[in-house]
């Protein structure tokens, strides 16, 4: 336990600043004082690099790395893209990845009281289950490196390594055993989604999933294919508990995961190194709807508190537990009882409004 | 136009020879005799490969490259896998995409009458779109190739190439162009799907979509993100009309799109070369339900139709066309009047009966 933690804040693009604000403000009020935390800004995203040429500063990578976590707003804007084509704003979340090994990207999709699932008889407890993305190989290996011959041909090699795949698989085992939900039929489960049955990278995934999988007798290993997985995602969402899954695959069923409880204002993003823990909301900068005070500050605020339960337990501190726990009663209720919906989400409400039910909502530090 | 057409049907594993008996006895009937279409069987598979150690001969593979259309089951048996894990069944399926060159693998995505979408509100009109996958390149080409290293590393390359994407780009516009289904606001619209902001071989897939859009004025063309596409086929899918994407993310989004309308009981699939045609059910060979009777068997009907169809342009035959318009409303009554459903799609009809009531359906000929 540490007397004071040291959070790197990265607003970013869009509305990055106006929700990661937002979760500041959450997150302080629901440690009673700002003496626990301690936040500091630090620039990068796509309009620094339009402003300056460096989308992502050597001291803002120097802040993050010597922070105790990084709190994100989102990056990017269109257009403003390397010569390659790739994004420029999204340097940021992607050399962070990269630079500091944050190899679990961890991604509860969850459907909360007051929020409509777009599924057909779907209420709250029919969806809560988390998908644990590896965030440090497989075809985002390829990024900045591949082949690229006259504009004809490209190739991005997807990568999968023994180390990688077994860290991430034990990852998400350790996680069934110690995560809060559970899968409508209260079984610990991890699923192992992949491709085995056409490449050769996925039938590693799945061979080692299998033998990590022995060492866990107490939880189900059960195994889909990514096609499959997004009609079971569509069809059956109550199954799942944890899914496990390689890089571009675990980016794209999170999305779609996250589209069946409300979109990409509701789903946070945890990416973990076994040094570092960096959070945001899932979704992008939606520089559309920035300054105008109506962007969803949910997702970042459970970033946050995703953000305070790592910290706690990584520093055994109780007073950060406990707020992670109160903020996840506070958006209950603020969804459940208050009706404090955005635009994105069915309602009309506006960011700060959200914010000062969530303040309110608080109850005191037990 | 020919006066005699020959169709080799690959009946396959599991449910496959049930659900191909049941489009040959539909398609017959179509015609209004037998002596349009001349089927013969063929066989491959994994059962096949268990008993012989082939899974795809090579008469087989002479039969479908002579035939005017190859009609297929379904292939695949659990455990039935090569010493490098991946699985046998597929053989053939794989097999005739790369040796037939069929690059063009277009999956209608149809909401019909009677059947129940899992999305909430979503009612007949609301889904009618069609997913072009690139077939031929993509992440697929590694199949069978790549690095593998001690268990230790596997490498699987994604290749794209301008010859490539331009053939599938420009199928996808004139797709958009000829075909019958239009979204909801009446806008032909071709989407490009990619992941061009990280990936250069995605970037080099949207760059040449920019340049082939540009010869397509009257048709409208935008961009997705496949993590972005999976949300918006959630949440708003009566916007689109065409999608075109590489391999592996076809593969995924088209069993997405199959979950919002029933399934993949009610999804077929065309795989296209500029000499062959390839016509199949979406759905794999389901062996637990194999033998039982209860299969459902319009995927492959209206694969078939989708046969006839394509018969019908390359060749100017007006009876086969208005044999494929005629099986198309022998479903759209058989679901809409005759609540005549399979157990996956909510009701408790064998295939027999369905089949029995597409025959009695089927309008006669013009
Ligand atoms: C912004 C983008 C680089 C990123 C990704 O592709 O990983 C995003 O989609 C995500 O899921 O975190
Ligand atoms: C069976 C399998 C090889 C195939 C694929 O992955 O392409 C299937 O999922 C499909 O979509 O046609």
């Amino acid at each position: 336990m540490k007397e004071i933690y040291d959070i790197a804040v990265v607003p970013g693009d869009g509305i990055g600043p106006e929700v990661s604000k937002a979760a500041v403000r959450v997150l302080t009020e629901a440690l009673g004082s700002t003496a626990v935390l301690r936040f500091a800004e630090y620039p990068a995203g796509a309009e620094l690099f339009q402003r300056t040429g460096d989308s992502f500063p050597a001291a803002t990578f120097e802040a993050c790395r010597s922070a105790d976590a990084i709190l994100h707003g989102a990056a990017g804007l269109p257009g403003v893209v390397h010569p390659d084509g790739t994004e420029a704003g999204l340097d940021f979340t992607l050399g962070l990845r990269s630079k500091l090994d944050l190899y679990a990207n961890v991604r509860p999709i969850k459907l909360w009281p007051g929020v409509t699932s777009p599924l057909r008889g779907r209420e709250v407890g029919d969806i809560d289950y988390v998908i644990v993305r590896e965030n440090s190989e497989g075809l985002y290996a390829a990024r900045g490196s591949g082949v690229f011959l006259r504009g004809e041909v490209a190739m991005d090699p997807l990568v999968q390594t023994r180390k990688g795949i077994e860290r991430i698989v034990r990852f998400a085992f350790e996680l069934a055993r110690t995560r809060g939900g559970a899968p409508a039929d209260g079984r610990r489960r991890v699923t192992c989604c992949d491709k085995a049955n056409v490449l050769r990278s996925y039938a590693l995934f799945r061979e080692i999933f299998s033998e990590v999988a022995r060492g866990y007798p107490d939880v189900e290993a059960e195994y889909a294919l990514v096609d499959a997985m997004t009609l079971h995602l569509v069809r059956q969402p109550s199954h799942y508990d944890v899914i496990v899954t390689e890089n571009m695959f675990g980016d794209i069923i999170s999305d779609l995961g996250a589209a069946t409880v409300g979109g990409m204002g509701m789903a946070p993003s945890a990416e973990l190194g076994d040094g570092n823990g960096f959070f945001q909301a899932s979704h992008g900068s939606a520089p559309d709807i920035s300054g105008k005070g109506i962007a969803n500050p949910y997702g970042t605020v459970l970033a946050g508190a995703m953000m305070l339960d790592w910290l706690g337990r990584r520093h055994g501190d109780r007073r950060l537990l406990d707020a992670a726990r109160r903020i996840e009663l506070a958006v209950h209720d603020a969804l459940a009882q208050r009706n404090a919906l955005s635009g994105d989400i069915g309602g009309t409400m506006g960011s700060a409004d959200i914010t000062g039910i969530l303040c309110a909502n608080l109850a005191p530090a037990a």
